[in-house]
């Protein structure tokens, strides 16, 4: 007798989640349980009312004398039209509307293009550290992970241990740049060399290898650096873009997936992402987010307010004894654990109502991961803390 | 060489999408290029400004200065809370807030529960017809569909049919009632028949057979009728329910799947449907839609109104030679086709900018779809079409 409640496919999922699953549930329990002084680090979540404008661009559409204004919906030509214009400005590029398709943010643009291109038995490239939900999302699917380690020296990507670990099932790689928690924007020429492997790698297989671009943060980037798309690289890319970071609203679920105006394959690759979306329960973002999109789209977090942070709490930390670089670009600093039990650290931290993540967690085993979208306010607070953690450790 | 842009898994699924997908293309254009006295029947979609009080909820929480109000979003306790007390009120049940999972929609609810139970090989029974989207999305998941044709003479499930359908293989029940295109309820006798040959087979299997029940229509009722839930009679039943259709906004996506407090292996199921709801792309609806599910849940389409279309157009296209019953509940008539080939008559129809649906494409060959979303001033319009049509087949 086999009656487990649950499919096997989804047990097997959920053991790709579940470190994370546990720790969220533990850490969000400590956060609600700790006083109005807390200091929530732990993730890219608001912790300060929405930006300016946001609230007014979603009152702004909530109605219409148009009968169809909340009617099923697809992605609706104004919001795509919006997004190729954005997208366009910030990567100098020539999409079009019609290359845009609006999905429920990064996560289900991702899930939408790895159901369209995986089979069972297939292998998906992931650089680790890699977003917690990479795996689960592309074990869906019937595929299974394989890990490259990001070069530790420079958090680069390693293009030769990427090309050693492609096979003839390899099937699409993920890559994320900017990069969740190093910082890192990958340079033009590491995503050149990453596009001759792939060329060559499709070429052996005689099947087209994928690269699917997590750009979630491809607005958060500091010192004026320059963005350089993955996807401007190598034709068959999937642009996948979330408006959950540059607004800070990552409950409201807007995003797309821009394809290439020349990608091999485009009319049946747009079937089966629309088929895709079918199945993943209709995954279109809701019509309120696609009409406020035009409006959206001129918002943003405060970058330059991001950065001053950022170099804040790099210049207090190097002072308090800390090991860290000063990131490129996104949401995270990535800090040396002062003992070697980062885990152990983390809940030092949590004591003293500092939460942030454990590195061991992120597949950054010895570091810490610090949010930069907590308030001045808990950074005030928090500074002693984590000078005074530094220094009872080091005793 | 292999080199389909596509996976083989997304090709399979898309073909059982393909016809639906071709139809709603091609009307959607004949549609969009019609004049402004196009009647449109086709899908149960807004013709009309949306209803009063919707706008409002959204925009009075649209703005909050709790931080947390855009920040990720699973299911929010208060909307869970809103959910249960009115599925309580309509069922005479005891859901807890905590037996509530919202989503972005019924088809995000199925998807999340069928993947949560369904392996490769599994056998879904779905009813003949089906919604469109049925054998799509449990396609997903690695599972096949089991076609079991509805009773011919009254509409209601044929469980005997259904006990002969059951395998080694079943895992899962889909029933929709009310039920889309016939708008039958189904009796509590029935009900209980069921439960008693699911409750059997999943004895003889050595596995539990799940009934999902996808409820949309369950507060489209008329004639003073008491909706039964399949789910009372039968505990591993998950009860999918959708705003969409009592609010008629389709193109916002929440509703939720409600577990019985009851259900067997409830903490397992639980943590599957989580991973479920990530996989799909992070499946919960916005947070925009949840903090106002107390204000939507005092809102309704003005169902004794639909009750009237309902009897105005049964009367008047049986006085122009039309066969069809009058449903108990839900959106739509499903007429008898004047002429065989119900495709063709459906075209007819369209020539004369009077757009409904093939019952061949529905699985209902012979008949035709009419959707009574449709505005008073589009029936007015349409009934002198549809009896000039019946008159011209006739001749």
């Amino acid at each position: 007798m086999n009656d487990r409640p649950v499919s096997e496919q989804s047990t097997r999922i959920a053991g790709a989640a579940r470190r994370f699953v546990e720790f969220f549930g533990e850490f969000q329990d400590l956060v609600d349980r700790a006083g109005p002084d807390r200091c929530d680090f732990i993730a890219g979540n608001p912790q300060e009312r929405a930006i300016a404008g946001y609230g007014e661009a979603l009152r702004r559409h909530s109605e219409s004398d148009d009968p169809t204004w909340f009617a099923y919906t697809m992605s609706l030509p104004k919001a795509q039209a919006a997004a190729a214009a954005s997208l366009n400005t910030l990567l100098g590029t020539d999409y079009r509307p019609e290359d845009i398709l609006l999905t429920n943010a990064a996560m289900a643009g991702l899930a939408a293009c790895l159901r369209a291109v995986c089979d069972p038995g297939d292998e998906v490239v992931i650089v680790s550290p890699p977003h917690f939900l990479y795996e689960p999302i592309l074990m869906a699917t019937g595929a299974s992970a394989v890990r490259v380690r990001m070069r530790e020296d420079d958090f680069d990507l390693d293009v030769e241990a990427i090309e050693a670990a492609i096979t003839a099932r390899t099937r699409a790689i993920i890559v994320n740049s900017p990069h969740n928690p190093t910082g890192r924007i990958y340079p033009a020429s590491t995503l050149t060399a990453l596009a001759q492997v792939l060329t060559a790698a499709s070429e052996r297989n005689g099947r087209t290898i994928y690269l699917l671009s997590d750009e979630a943060y491809n607005r958060i980037v500091f010192d004026g650096r320059r963005f350089e798309s993955p996807t401007l690289f190598y034709a068959p890319s999937f642009l996948i873009y979330t408006y959950g970071k540059t607004l800070l609203t990552p409950g409201q679920r807007i995003g797309y997936i821009a394809l290439r105006p020349d990608i091999p394959g485009r009319e049946d690759l747009i079937g089966a992402l629309t088929v895709s979306q079918v199945v993943h329960g209709w995954s279109w973002p809701n019509a309120l987010l696609q009409h406020a999109l035009g409006d959206l789209e001129r918002l943003s977090i405060d970058v330059p307010h991001l950065q001053e942070r950022r170099d804040r709490m790099v210049s207090a930390l190097r002072s308090a004894g800390y090991e860290l670089h000063s990131p490129e670009a996104a949401f995270y600093l990535l800090v040396r654990s002062p003992i070697e039990d980062d885990d152990k650290f983390v809940r030092l931290l949590a004591e003293r109502e500092v939460f942030t993540m454990p590195g061991s967690l992120l597949e950054a085993p010895g570091y810490f991961r610090i949010s930069l979208t907590a308030s001045d306010a808990m950074i005030d607070r928090a500074l002693p803390v984590f000078a005074q953690a530094i220094a009872d450790a080091s005793t």
